[in-house]
Formats: structure tokens, C-alpha cells, sequence
């Protein structure tokens, strides 16, 4: 009548990818439908005709998102943002989505209508269908599952495994920004429990708050790739840090990887903030996580087409990996990249 | 700073069936891939070649399972299961599965790893593939999400919304069993907390506990009917009580529903347990739940194709809309079938 056996190792010594690593590393896929099973950014299924190209993502109240400063509109919006991110990293077009919640009674309709309201803006700025779904209670606690499924021809879809040497890096946008935006939204939050009378002082800090709170796929992206005969020859989507995507792309690929600290997209208001909190803007970049870009390798012949594109950034090199995963500083200095470097301080 | 507007409307005034409605009513599908969306056991998509059918549950602590009598073992197998009996519901067969877990550091990776014991013996035994998932933390409880993903023809495809007068109605298996399951496992676990030193008494009930704590999809079934050349003309699978789905199809297809009492399929120790919980046998079947069969509906020129396909039973017909959804009792009387009767008792 318990769920505990004898031994006990607690979950938190493996980590996320640890215990998924532990769980599923014995599991072999027997269908041939069956293109692509765990370890990328998605499932890859093909029935026929068009790659089928599928990703779940959960997010937890507590853990994810804190709603005394998440409109729960925003939450919806960036439900099904993160998970259309996992399609367009597989070079995809997401086409539908389905969204899970799990609600204690503390949650009014009108509630779930604000967060429908963020849901189906989503659905309506990416052209996706919301088509399922499960709406249970839960004792207590906001739980939120969403699945998105999206399509790619089978020449097209990009692995996290398949980065050669030589590669050129790229990534789409700015990184950084969703993390310090974390960083206002909780000061903020500290000082109002601490004094209720004080307004929150967000000025000047749209940018930096919307990466958090409502951050986007970069489906324009994939669509520009689409219209420039580009196919990346790895990609994978920022969630958890540059540092953390460097890793998949390195290990799955079996390559090492250089980074140019100058070639880091990082917006001058990232920079200030970062200074503001004392942190090198460097790690916010490395680090921060929830960006929700694009990271993606390209074949040297293809230099000409990424070069002009725009918001795309050129960052670093493929090398053998027996160089290891490298970040050559603006000082000259050439540092080891760590996993995951901060995520537990 | 909080999630609530002025007007407060409780989800229990909606219900479940209500509140999706409410939340999904005016979302229309814009890409042509999207064969089906919310509404039916799971939704359509189709990518070229075969038809994609993807359908997602969520199993919330203290909702749907107690960990107290619940073994995490048949837990995970459960969860794998339950999504599956969507897909068959489709009349397709299941090839891939998503299982997502957020869970509280009072689980360790031992306990953990019982439950993908289990996620793994329902991945062999139905021949599908974990190929995702995301595992997170949880401030409290587990959080289970399924995804399963499988294919069929365009010509097999079932939907709950097909059904025509003159249709005979079938149903897999037995009804009521899970439900009484239930009742004993609840009965124990009040005696076990009152009187620890009382061993739980389950002798005799090892097939309708089973029913409750590890289910089986009717994949079976569908292989049967594939073999035989049926096609249902409409199909549902039992999660919610016969009654519950005998109203999805009768509202979806637009027709009403005749029962014989006579033909609901009961086991012999299904109704003696019944009657020990001074229940009425025919109640555990139309409103119990999690039975997990299928109910379907064939065209009566098929009546000689399932008159003998073991485990099937015919059990009424398919009546005008105005005709509405009637039970003819063993006794000679006619009883209108309420929806989800007893589920707020």
C-alpha cells in the first residue's frame, strides 16, 4: 500500500535529462511509422505522404509560471507558443495543437476564458488548430500540458544529430532577455509582498518582460528557410539555455563546437539589465533559458544565403569533438562552456 | 496581480462536457490537414497516406487515482492504456505514445522507475512506441498526461457522429466491473485507515479489481473487425459509463438509441458484487466508467459478422432523434437513460 520500494534516490541527483535518460535509455522503437522516438526536439512518425512531427511540453503552476505576475492570457499564449517552438525546430510547420489543463476549483469560468482568450490568439497568429484535449480537476494547482503537431517533407526535417564539422552555427533573434525579464518580474514581486502600497516599477522594461511573458516561435524563420531553399543540417529550439542546446547538439552529433562571445546576439537593453543584476550578460545568454530560438548549424556552401538573412546571427563553428564545447571570450581568452552552468544556484 | 475577473462562475456549473464546450465552441479548424478537432475519442489529421489519429488524457492524484491502493506499476500501464482505447475507438491502431510526468520530490527514481515498469509492459504488449514526454517537478501531487498516436485508413476512420437509424448497437466485453472495483478498493482503504492491523480482503475479486486497476484497449477488437471486413459505422470508447457515450453518439450523429436491458453485457460476479453494495447491476454498467470497452454501431446488413465475433453484444438499435435514448427493461418497462446518472452522487 506505498509507492516507495527500499532503495531511494532522489530525483533531483539525475536532474530532468538525467531521469528521462535513466527511464527510457532501454527503450527501443519496433514500428516502422515510428521515424523518430525521444531525444530531439520532437517525434518524427511517418504514415505516409508528409512527416508527422509531434511534441508535448507541461507546465506547472509553482514550477513554470507564477500567476501573481502571468495574465493568465499570457499563459495560454505561451502554452502553446512553447510547444509550436518544438515543431518549428524540427524545420516544421505546426498545423495543431492540443492543450490539457488540470484546475482546482479556486479557478472561475471566466478564468479559463482569459486563458482560452491567450490560447486561441496563439492558434490564430500560427495558423494552428487547437483539436483535443483533456479538462480535469486537480486538487490543487494549475497544470498544463500541450501537445503540437506540425508537418515536413522528409528531405527537410533538421535532427539535433546530424551538425557536421565545418558546420557554420547560427542562431535566430537575441538571447538573454526571457531571463532578466524573470529577474524584474520577481524583484517586482518581492517588493510588493514586502510592500503591498508600492507599485511595480516595470518602465522601460516592455521588451525584456514580453520575452518572458509572451515569448514567440519563430515559425517566420522556418518560413524564411522555406523561401531561400535553406535547410539547416541541425537545429534545435532555445528553452533552456544556449549552453544547455550546445550540449544536445554536441553530444547527439558527436562534434564539438566554438563560440564566438562577440557573434551572441545580445540587445543593448539585455546588456544593461544584466549589469543592473550584476550578472555578465554572457551567462544570461548561456544560461537563461526560455528564449525560444533557434539554434542551427548550415553547411558552409550555404554562407551566402544565412549572411543577408535577417535577425539570423553567425556565431561559431563546428569543430571535432575532441575539441570539446568552447567559448572563445571578447578578451581573447578561450573558456570551457559548462552545461547548464547556473540553473542550480 | 491575480488570475480572477469581477464575474466568478463555477467550473462545477459547467462540468466537464460543459466547460470544454464552453472554452472550444467557437474555434473553427483552418487547415485542410485537420480532418477532425475537438469532439470525437481523438482528433484527424491528415499529412498525405494514412489518416494520423491523436488523442490526449490527463490521471491527476486524488482525481483518478489514489496512490494508497493503487500499485505505480498498473498506474503507468493504465496510462498508457487509456489513451490507446481512444485510438482504437477510431477503428485505428495505435503505434506511438507520449507519457508526460510532473511529479513532487517525494517520488524517487525507484518509484519511478515501477511506473515506466509499467509504461513499458502496455508499450510491448499493444506493440506501440514511447517516442516522448516531459518530465518536470511538481509543488505537490502527480500529474500524468498521455498522448497516443495512431493510424488508419481514410476509409476505416470511425467518429462517434456516423451512426444511422436501423444501426444495430454493440458493445465489447462487459460493463460495470471497474466501477465495483472501485467500491471494494475504496471499501478496504476506509478500513485500513480506521483498523491498520485489518488485512485488506480482495479474495474473489481478483477479475473486477483488475477491471479498475489495470484495464486492457480493445486493440483485439479492432484487429478482429479488420480481419472481417466491419467497418462500425460509428464507434466510442467506454470511459465515462454506457450512458454518458450512448448520449455522445446519439447527440453527434443526430439520432436516438434503444437499449435492451437484457443485452448489456454483465458478468455473473459483476452483479453479485452489486447487489452486495445494494446497487441495481444495470446502474454500475450505464454510469460506472472506466470500462474501457467499445461501443459501436453496425449497419444492419453486417448483422452476420458480429453474431459470431467472440465478446460482442448486441444490445439495441440505433431510433429516430425523437425517439430519444430509452432503456427497455428486463421487467417490460421503458426507462429514459439519463445522462452521467449518479456521477454526483
Amino acid at each position: 500500500m506505498s509507492e516507495e520500494t527500499t532503495k531511494r534516490t532522489d530525483v533531483n541527483d539525475l536532474g530532468e535529462f538525467g531521469l528521462i535518460e535513466h527511464l527510457t535509455k532501454d527503450h527501443k522503437l519496433v514500428n516502422p511509422s515510428s521515424i523518430k522516438g525521444i531525444g530531439d526536439d520532437a517525434a518524427v512518425i511517418d504514415n505516409g505522404g508528409l512527416l508527422t512531427v509531434i511534441s508535448t511540453d507541461s507546465l506547472v503552476e509553482g514550477i513554470h509560471f507564477d500567476l501573481m505576475y502571468t495574465p493568465l492570457k499570457h499563459l495560454g499564449y505561451k502554452s502553446v507558443v512553447v510547444s509550436l517552438s518544438d515543431i518549428c525546430a524540427m524545420n516544421a510547420i505546426p498545423k495543431q495543437v492540443t492543450v490539457s489543463i488540470a484546475i482546482s476549483n479556486r479557478f472561475s469560468v471566466e478564468a479559463m476564458d482569459e486563458f482560452y482568450e491567450g490560447v486561441y490568439a496563439a492558434c490564430k497568429k500560427y495558423n494552428v488548430d487547437l483539436v483535443g484535449g483533456d479538462t480535469t480537476s486537480s486538487p490543487r494547482g494549475f497544470f498544463i500540458n500541450t501537445t503540437a503537431i506540425g508537418q515536413v517533407s522528409k528531405e527537410k526535417v533538421a535532427y539535433r544529430s546530424t551538425a557536421k564539422v565545418g558546420d557554420l552555427l547560427c542562431v535566430t533573434g537575441d538571447l538573454g532577455g526571457a531571463y532578466l525579464g524573470l529577474q524584474i518580474l520577481e524583484r517586482e514581486k518581492q517588493i510588493y509582498l514586502s510592500s503591498p502600497e508600492v507599485q511595480p516599477d516595470m518602465k522601460g522594461n516592455d521588451y525584456i518582460i514580453g520575452r518572458m511573458l509572451k515569448p514567440e516561435a519563430r515559425l517566420d524563420m522556418i518560413k524564411v528557410f522555406e523561401k531561400s531553399n535553406l535547410i539547416p543540417t541541425s537545429m534545435i529550439d532555445i528553452s533552456d539555455g544556449l549552453a544547455s542546446e550546445l550540449f544536445h547538439i554536441s553530444k547527439q552529433s558527436g562534434v564539438g563546437v566554438w563560440v564566438e562571445e562577440s557573434g551572441v546576439p545580445i540587445k543593448q537593453e539585455v546588456e544593461v539589465q544584466a549589469i543592473d543584476f550584476k550578472i555578465d550578460p554572457i551567462t544570461c545568454a548561456l544560461s537563461g533559458g526560455e528564449d525560444y530560438e533557434l539554434l542551427f548549424t548550415v553547411d558552409p556552401k550555404d554562407i551566402e544565403k544565412v549572411k543577408y538573412m535577417p535577425d539570423i546571427y553567425i556565431m561559431g563553428e563546428i569543430v571535432e569533438a575532441s575539441a570539446g564545447v568552447k567559448l572563445h571570450t571578447k578578451g581573447g581568452n578561450v573558456h570551457d562552456i559548462k552545461a547548464q552552468g547556473w540553473k542550480h544556484f
